[in-house]
C-alpha cells in the first residue's frame, strides 16, 4: 500500500540514448521471476557513484568501489536480487567478481569494466551458478526500451516500480533523464538494500560526475529513513552516456545548474518513491528543520523525529500527539538548545512556541492535518539559518508483520 | 504482557527506616484511581538524583535540580501520575513550585526540601488545584509500609508494579535497600517518564551520596532502552536515611564495595524491570559488546543493536534472521572496524566470524535460542578490552497498539 506513489505510463518513459538494458530469469532465490538485470553502457559512457557507509559493506559493494577506482569507463551493470552477497567473504568477493567476468566475456569487455549490484537476504552464499547461467539469456534481450522491466526486476519485497524519466531543452539540445530505484526499509525483511541508477544521455566529465553523484545523493537518498536501518549493500549509480551533444567540462557551465536541477528532481522522486513504498507506510511525512545553526544540527533534530518510533506510531494512528515531536528534538544532542526560541507547525498549524502549546493551537486543527496522506512536521531552532529536510513514513501494524515474517 | 517480572511478596518488601509513603487520588486524568504519592523523610536523609538530559525538560525536573542544588537535605518528595507537566512553560514551573510549597505547609518544611515528579502527558496543564486538595489525605496516610502501595500508585500505562528490596549485613549492621520504579517505554502513548526511587537506611555523605547514584544509572537506567524515546520526565532518585548506624563517608571505606553491589544489584533489577514491561514486549534482551576499544564504542553498537526495529522485531518472530545484527553493527559508526576481528553469538552460539557466518553455525540452533523468553546477543569485536551491556526487549504488534492509541 504505497503512499501516492505515481508510475508513468510507458509513454512517459524515455529510453535514455547509449543505454540497453536485459532481463532474465535466474532463480537465485524463487523460480520463474525475473531477478537478474544487465545494463549495457555505450563507448563514450561514463559512470560515478556512492555507497554505503555500513563496515559490513557486501562483496559487490566492494567490487564496485575497486573496478571506479580504476576509471568511470564502465561498460556494464550486473544486478541481481534475492540475495545480497553480504557477510558471505572471500567466496563473496569471488562470486561478485565472477558475475563481472562472465559478462565481461558475453560483452567483450573488460571484468573491471563491469558493476555488481545484490539485493536480497544477508548471510547466504549467492548462488553464483544460477546467476551465470542466466547471464547470456538476460544480454540476448537487452534493449533500449527495458526501463519499466528493469524497475520491476530489480524489486524485492517493494510492492510497486519506482521508475522517474524526463526530457528537457538544454542550450538548444533536447536531454533525456531516466531512472529506477528499490527499496522498501533500509534493510527488507531479509531482502537488504536501497539501489538507485540514474542515468542521462548528457555527457559530464569524470570530475564533475563523481562530484554531482555525491551532490545528488545529499539531497536524496541520503534524506530518506524508513527505519533508520542502513543496508550492506546500498548504491547510488549515475551514469551520463554522452550520446547528445551536450557535454558539460565543469560546474561554471551555466548549463550545469540546469541540468543538475533537474537530475535532484529526479533523484529525489527516486528517493522518495522508496519511502511512498515504505515498510507498511500508510502517510509520506516531510520533516523541515529550519533556523539551524549548521547542517549537522538540523540533520540530528530532523532524524531524531524521523526515527522516533513514538512519533511515527502517533503519525500511524492520526493522533495529534505532539509533544513527542518536541521530545525528540530535546534528546537530538543538540546540548545549547534554548527551547524558548523553538516552534513547532504541522503544515501550516502552529503548535507549540517558547517551549510550550501555543495558545491559539486547538487540537481539531492537529487532527485536521493528521489524517491527511502527505504531512509536513516543521520545527524552527530559533539559532541560524540553516534548513534541511529529511523524509519518512509511519510505523504501522504492517511494518511489524512485514519484518516479523519468517524468511521462508 | 511482562517478561518474567518478578514482584516479591509483601513480607520480602521490607520498608527503610525512615521513610514513610502516603497515598492519595487526586483525580488528575482519571477518577477513583491513586494518582499521588508522597515519600516523608526522616531528619538525616541526603538525596541526590540524576536526571533526563532532553532539552525540553518538564517543569518538575528543573524544579528537582533547583532544589537539589541548595543541598541534599530533602524531607519530602511528591509524585503525580497522569499528566507530565512538561511543554508547560512558566505557568508548569509555578504549578511544580507550588506543590512544593503546600507540602512544605502540610509537613512544617521548607518548599525547597520536597522534591516534584511528574509522569503523563505532555504539553496539557497540570490541574495544580486537584493535586493540592488531595494532598492532605495523601499526608495523612503516611506510613512505612506502602512501598508495594507506591509502587502502584505512581504506574501510568505500565502493566506491572515495579520494586525491588533486599536486606544485608554490613559491618554488623543489617541495612535496607528498597526501591520502585515506572517505565514502559522512554515516553509512553502520552504517558510520559522512567521514574525511579532507591533508598536505603545507610548514611552517605552528601559527595558520595552524588557519586553513587551517577554511578548506579551508568549501570541500569542508563543502560535500558525499549524505543530508544529519551522523555522529558525521566528521573532517578537515592535516598539515604542514615536511620541505621551504619554511616559511610568515602569510597575508600570498604564497605562502600558492598554497598555499592547491594544498591547496583536493586538499581539493576528496577530498571530491567521497566525493560521487562516494555510497550508490548514478549522478549527480554541483553545486548553484550565485549573487545571494544572504549566504552563510547561499545555503547554505539550495542545501541545500535537494541535501536534496530529490524533486530526488534525480528526477535518478536522468534526469526534468527541475524544478518540484521552485523548489519546494526556496521552503521553503528566505528569507522575503522575491521568485520574480520568480530564474532556474533546467540546465548552460547557462535554465529559469525571474521565478517560471515561461522561454518559449523546451523539454523537450528539460532531457532532454538530464538524462542527463548530471555536472550543474550553478544557481539565481539576484537579491538579492545571494554565489555558493556544494554537492556531491551522485542518490537510487536503490541507496541504499534499500544502507542497508536488515542489519548482518551
Amino acid at each position: 500500500m504505497a503512499v501516492n506513489l505515481h508510475i508513468p505510463s510507458e509513454r512517459d518513459i524515455h529510453p535514455v540514448p547509449g543505454i540497453e538494458i536485459g532481463i532474465a530469469a535466474a532463480g537465485i532465490r524463487k523460480a520463474d521471476h525475473n531477478d537478474l538485470t544487465v545494463f549495457r553502457l555505450s563507448e563514450n559512457s561514463k559512470v560515478a557513484g556512492v555507497f554505503t557507509r555500513n563496515r559490513y559493506r557486501a562483496a559487490p559493494v566492494l567490487v564496485c568501489e575497486t573496478h571506479l577506482s580504476n576509471g568511470p569507463d564502465i561498460r556494464a551493470l550486473v544486478i541481481n536480487t534475492g540475495n545480497a552477497n553480504a557477510g558471505t567473504g572471500e567466496y563473496g568477493l569471488s562470486h561478485a567478481q565472477r558475475s563481472c567476468g562472465e559478462l565481461a566475456k558475453l560483452l567483450n569487455i573488460r571484468p573491471q569494466q563491469v558493476l555488481p549490484f545484490s539485493t536480497g537476504v544477508i548471510l547466504e552464499p549467492l548462488p553464483i551458478d544460477r546467476l551465470i547461467d542466466a547471464l547470456p539469456r538476460a544480454v540476448d534481450s537487452l534493449t533500449a526500451g527495458n526501463w519499466l522491466n528493469a524497475a520491476h526486476s530489480i524489486m524485492t519485497t517493494d510492492t510497486q516500480p519506482k521508475i522517474t524519466s524526463r526530457r528537457m531543452a538544454l542550450g538548444g539540445e533536447t536531454v533525456t533523464i531516466t531512472g529506477i530505484s528499490k527499496g522498501s526499509g533500509m534493510i527488507r525483511p531479509n531482502m537488504a538494500t536501497m539501489l538507485g541508477f540514474l542515468a542521462t544521455d548528457a555527457g559530464l566529465s569524470p570530475k564533475l560526475l563523481q562530484e554531482t553523484v555525491r551532490a545528488l545523493a545529499d539531497q536524496s537518498f541520503n534524506r530518506i529513513t524508513v527505519d533508520g536501518d542502513t543496508s550492506t549493500n546500498d548504491s547510488f549509480i549515475l551514469i551520463a552516456t554522452a550520446e547528445s551533444s551536450v557535454y558539460i567540462e565543469s560546474a561554471a557551465d551555466p548549463r550545469y545548474t540546469v541540468l543538475f536541477d533537474a537530475l535532484a528532481e529526479a533523484a529525489l522522486d527516486l528517493a522518495q518513491k522508496i519511502v511512498r513504498d515504505g515498510e507498511g507506510a500508510t502517510k509520506f511525512i516531510t520533516v523541515k528543520i529550519s533556523k539551524a545553526r549548521s547542517q549537522d544540527e538540523a540533520l540530528k533534530a530532523a532524524y531524531a523525529i524521523a526515527h522516533s518510533p513514538l512519533v511515527k506510531t502517533a503519525f500511524f494512528a492520526s493522533d495529534p500527539n505532539l509533544g513527542r515531536i518536541l521530545a525528540a528534538v530535546g534528546y537530538a544532542g543538540i546540548d545549547d538548545l534554548d527551547i524558548r526560541h523553538t516552534k513547532l507547525w504541522l503544515d501550516d498549524v502552529l503548535v507549540a512556541s517558547q517551549g510550550e502549546r501555543h495558545p491559539d493551537y486547538n487540537e481539531a486543527d492537529g487532527q485536521r492535518v493528521m489524517k491527511q496522506a502527505e504531512i509536513t512536521i516543521h520545527v524552527e531552532l530559533g539559532r541560524g539559518d540553516v534548513t534541511e529536510k529529511v523524509y519518512t513514513c509511519d510505523l504501522s501494524h504492517e511494518y511489524v508483520s512485514i519484518n516479523a515474517d519468517y524468511r521462508t
